[in-house]
């Protein structure tokens, strides 16, 4: 037996006028015709729904970083968290937008180093060194 | 009084030949002319310290990401964990690489949405999409 | 192949008399008729099951705080650290005692939003402020 | 030397228009007078600033849960990641909307619980149980 | 100014007969003549500090592993959590223990390495191979 | 639909020449014929699947602690970041070791009551105590 979601998805036919303004606009953002998963869940609550949709077109949209970049960075968190729909999800993601293998592969290279060290940091107790200290304006 | 490190730090005129010449490789490495408490704690295993040096070197020198991304994605992963330590450190780093203060705001705005959505589908368990699904080469 | 758990399961009818007492004390205290599978690999240790659900049945109980609000708390944590059994079951249990999806995807907002700030605190490390320290009595 | 934030806390007297709106806001919906250190660094993006304080505002208002229970999940996540300055300003926060000490220690036993038993079931690897999983609607 | 703990230490003076109980079995079983800070903050829930007290004497003690090997392991699992106090705590339980630098150093290592390799496994999602599926009794 | 891994795995007979010397020393190193999948989509980075593999070997080896003892620190930090490939895989390791049952519940013991005292302590707070603190040598 499969695992279930915790709540039923919701489908686009089945959706509220509210939660199908959201289903829209993802789908006219990406230039794509569907919605995934991650969204139908969420649109249980229809005010959660928007205002992540919202954050997370602004948050991932270029500007001082480009959109790429953004993904990596989720990658990496992901990966550290280990959240197994995100990993997927956020992989085909960057794939999307230009993530060759030997990127994906250096980006967990450098994930999976920073989880080690965080660790010795952590146990070893070193002070911060003054050098390090950030600068008044 | 202030907590200290849960091993004393080797200095470098304390230091065996075996742990100097990974300081000096440090220090030739970064152009600088000290090296930070992380390494020095660590020393007390010199197999440690350098395999930890050697491969640190080759994971954040360029490849297919540039250094300072690399320096962003350490960044994500120390903030996701909570060190201290590699907070201060690899911000500094990534400062001499030439981040600026808004690209540390997007990684971090990144890097909080991703642990904010991580922990909504580990909650509700949505399957991953068909279309996330790796396809053979 | 779908993967086993790391222990078999001990079965009621399999079960020393140790370990009954333990099963008979958690169907008689839930008013239910069967045992959950956490419990049959925790079996294999009596000692660790009976000392585990002992702790469980007080803390759980009800006391300064309800029942609902206590299982409520366990699924923000259990998301947290994104524990799938523990999702599902502490799920089933806050809905047996009155959960609504309404407040299934609140505690789940506030869960998720504690995660984003938690990191972002972490990463720009604001000191704390004075009026946040505890007084004395 | 104490630690400093990594970037430097934005005040009332030097922040701009679209920051001050912001922090008078928050002022006004806690009927105070002072703006905690965390929007202060957080300040450097004003959009992020803007984003997260009307976020926050939404999701710990008043609904399916009361605000007290919510910053119960509040002090139960951010304890579960250890992040220092949301603990503090947390449990203060709890404590201003009626937390006692007795309250307390009983999330945090719950929060314990949850920690240890998540990390059973990790390790165990039990299957879900057919009576937990989500029923269709 | 320095942060104080969220709720005030209980001292052996002030507590309550309940309190003093476990207070003095602590310190009978330790063969010490005092108490760390991690009990007198927990001596707020006298039921929570006399369970907590309990079940950790009965895991740490002898048993299939020994007492130090016990100890390592908490610092391998303080480290990864990142707790500072605990961290503090063990390490200075474990050398009385007979724990030397080069047992922690390796510890360290070890940990390290494993949470480096549990993000690489969590982002790259191997199958479990057969050869790894425990087998039935 | 199962989930597919995130890089297709690289078998014995596809890979180069630089891959097959070290799943051949994976092999001879641990006395078996086949290499697991951890490995295999590693692979897919060279270098990075020759500097994991070297440093696992030093690491894992025997030193001032012997190699049954690393690998139930392994399981216990496995288990705290709920990584399911790593969690078989070193259980497995473990148990053609020397690894009981009896010794698997043990350390499971410790890691869930590590889990649980550690969010305690982050989340009341208690300062180190001064005989905690580590000596000068």
């Amino acid at each position: 037996m499969t695992d279930r979601p915790i709540v039923p998805m919701i489908e686009y036919e089945d959706a509220s006028a509210e939660v199908r303004a959201v289903y829209d606009d993802i789908m006219a953002t990406r230039k794509s015709d569907w919605v995934n998963k991650f969204w139908k869940v969420l649109a249980h609550d229809p005010a959660q729904l928007r205002r992540m949709w919202e954050s997370l077109k602004q948050i991932m949209g270029p500007g001082a970083l480009d959109p790429l970049t953004k993904e990596l960075i989720y990658i990496a968190v992901s990966a550290t968290n280990g959240c197994e729909y995100c990993t997927y999800s956020h992989t085909a993601s960057a794939r999307a937008k230009g993530m060759t293998d030997a990127m994906l592969m250096e980006v967990l290279a450098v994930t999976g180093k920073a989880n080690e060290t965080n660790r010795l940091a952590n146990a070893l107790r070193p002070p911060v060194d003054p050098q390090f200290q950030p600068k008044d304006i």
